[in-house]
């Protein structure tokens, strides 16, 4: 766990960490699927261009050259039709969702697990190469607001069947807060948000300098913006909060309205379909990205430092096609900074390095074949099983099981008869190839929660 | 399956074709660990150095390197400490092994399932990037032979189970090539077989030419290495093919015979636990790779263009650590290579695109919820299903699943009554969202064969 790697930024896991990461990779392949959401993968590369269409992008991208090509051609990197890392799953998605729609069927509901890249700095919990899992639901003109609210159900049950003890998905909505501000007579209602978002970093005097500045607020919509980023409830009484601060104001609140409608109707479903993990946080802005509605956070309780380990919203736009556009929504895990924690934290451990349950020991060098058709037995009904490569002695050999963690080794004497000892209890018992099995809790390497 | 990329050399899969690749590599990944291999995952980037190190690297490099920091520098790429992407995952294993050693327990089994990266031409079946499947036996200090036999047993045992119809594994050892031809008093081992692996590209005429010219070799011994390289047996018969080439030679047979002992071994114990599959190829090469005995080669019968699907041998250093060296035996499936092939000569499909076994329709906007209760229930069983996002009329809602290939469509009347249709047979019966299961065959989208 504190080994340090030879490439800042890069995490290797070793064996039974690697188990910890698959079995959370896998639980969360079962729960997408469970749902209906189709396995996919883009990839690795994209062009610049699609990386940068969508404007700024804050993320550092990674180029990728072809060495050969480079020293022919004189070191100089062109800088059209250039490739580079993807940064998250979701650009990628979008240009797949347009080169393939005539072969998707809509509203298309996909998850994607991969490696992405981001050339950031190093530091505590932050890494270059990263695995995210995205799950989206994308439409063909037009998606219900209930893909929405299927989105955090998912992802609250995908959270609670990982090792990782409490968090809570932090979800507001674009339209409650901008129609706010245009309720309140707040026109430049990006700016707003910007500066709400900000929150969190600076505190609410800069933050109210800030909408001053450069929002144009007054005191009195400086006051209330802020009022509205500090509601925060875990049921659906964040609404009455709302209406108290928009009494009396005469702006246009058809845009409030409807956020406050979608997002009443999320709280209420998460809270009752995955009780206790959703909140509404009339704080959360999610930055620059380019959300028209819901938008998620998810914060680990006990590891705030880590950040939002899962975030997402709502596109109206996800990707277009000439007139034809593809709402989506969606939300990503990071999977990997929330491994790295889970290892760090002791929060989960595998009960053993290898996958295999049974080694099956050499008696004599002759005996390899013999001892791989008992391996092949035990095989053949689910069985993981590793023969030894040497006829050391059997200590070592039980030694070589124990380091392993191998729960059982399989002895064979000269007659043929079989014995097999639990290396934990020493217990050492007759046994027959063709029918003995271990017991449920020794097949696989299991993950064991410490919380 | 004809669609065109949108960049050539890299794949992409439509749902019910990555159900296809998802098969394959879950089938791999089963077949590894029940033989006792670790799941391991190196990351993407190495140095540019430690991909060079082997010296002459006959593969295309895809340079990384940081845009922002590229733009910063004007333009110049390093030459020292570049990161390119990894383009096989042996080097980057080796790597992993050295700098792991004192966490790992030799002997040590890894299997790695990962996509790597090669900025060739892309051609026919040519992926610059392509997920290869490895596995890996390495000792520390030594390996037994034995391990060659385990890594040949497990790939047939692993490429049996997919649906890719028949396949050769032709396997050689360069200890009977070398050995030979120093018994036939050619000294530069290591021309002959360079010469010896464009038999299949010049004809044997000209690779006698190559020896004569490029090794030194009389007639008489260009003759007798062309004759070795024509043995090729399903048993272990090659061995009496081999001596009858030798009787009369003077020089020293002893590597000779341990390279005609190893593969002996080998070819009868494949041939014995998985039949059929191996074959003695004494023309086997490997070309430039660094094998120092096994070596190992695939062939699938029918799609011999498409060049080896699964190479491989032994290496007496995988890697080093000062004076301790780590020998390995591995061997690698280009999977992508073998997905594409198997999709274009539709030789399996998925029985539908989706993971969804049912689609749970909606009567009125109103029965969301009702819906998702209806849902829940089946997931709660292991059941995949899926809610309607919009009440539209039956009709819609039934082609929409029909389009998936999702055979059932649940439906919940006014009163609560549920009723449940297969859509195949059109058959509509009453159903307790509790207890109703779908047959086994329709739980999980299914791989069929056509073979």
């Amino acid at each position: 766990m504190a080994r340090s790697t030879s490439l800042s930024g890069f995490a290797e896991w070793l064996p039974a960490e690697r188990l910890v990461e698959l079995h959370m990779l896998d639980t969360l392949r079962e729960v997408f699927e469970r749902h209906g959401f189709s396995s996919l993968e883009s990839r690795a590369v994209e062009t610049l261009e699609t990386l940068l269409q969508k404007g700024e992008v804050d993320k550092e991208i990674y180029a990728v050259s072809r060495l050969q090509e480079e020293l022919a051609e004189d070191a100089a990197p062109k800088k059209d039709g250039r490739l580079a890392l993807r940064f998250d799953n979701t650009v990628p998605f979008a240009r797949y969702v347009v080169e393939n729609a005539g072969h998707l069927n809509f509203p298309f509901r996909r998850h994607q697990i991969q490696k992405v890249w981001r050339g950031e700095r190093p530091q505590d919990g932050r890494y270059r190469e990263f695995t995210q899992a995205d799950i989206d639901v994308v439409g063909d003109g037009e998606l219900p607001f209930r893909a929405d609210v299927e989105i955090a159900v998912v992802i609250a049950q995908a959270l609670d069947s990982m090792p990782i003890g409490e968090f809570h998905l932090r979800i507001n909505n674009r339209k409650l807060a901008q129609g706010f501000y245009t309720a309140l007579g707040l026109e430049d209602t990006t700016a707003v948000l910007r500066g709400i978002d900000k929150l969190e970093k600076i505190g609410p005097e800069r933050v109210a300098e800030d909408l001053k500045t450069t929002a144009g607020a007054t005191d009195e919509q400086a006051r209330k913006a802020l009022a509205l980023a500090q509601i925060r409830t875990e049921d659906t009484s964040f609404v009455d909060q709302v209406r108290a601060l928009t009494e009396g104001l005469t702006g246009d609140t058809a845009l409030l309205e409807e956020g406050l409608a979608e997002l009443e109707e999320l709280i209420a479903e998460v809270g009752k379909r995955v009780p206790g993990r959703a909140v509404a946080d009339l704080s959360i802005a999610r930055g620059l990205d380019y959300y028209t509605g819901t938008v998620y956070e998810t914060v680990l309780v006990g590891h705030e430092n880590l950040g939002s380990i899962c975030s997402g919203g709502r596109y109206e736009s996800l990707a277009s096609k000439g007139r034809r556009t593809f709402p989506g929504v969606g939300i990503s895990i990071g999977v990997t900074r929330l491994v790295a924690r889970v290892l760090s934290s002791e929060m989960a451990t595998a009960t053993r390095s290898v996958p295999a349950a049974v080694y099956v020991a050499l008696r004599t060098e002759e005996d390899w074949g013999a001892a791989q058709d008992v391996a092949d037995q035990l095989r053949s009904r689910g069985i993981n099983a590793e023969v030894a490569l040497k006829a050391e002695k059997f200590g070592r050999q039980i030694r070589h099981a124990d380091r392993r963690g191998i729960p059982f080794v399989w002895f064979t004497d000269e007659e043929g008869n079989h014995e097999v000892k639990d290396i934990r209890s020493g217990e050492q018992t007759a046994a027959d190839p063709a029918t003995w099995t271990p017991a449920d809790d020794d097949m696989l390497p299991r993950i064991v929660e410490s919380v």
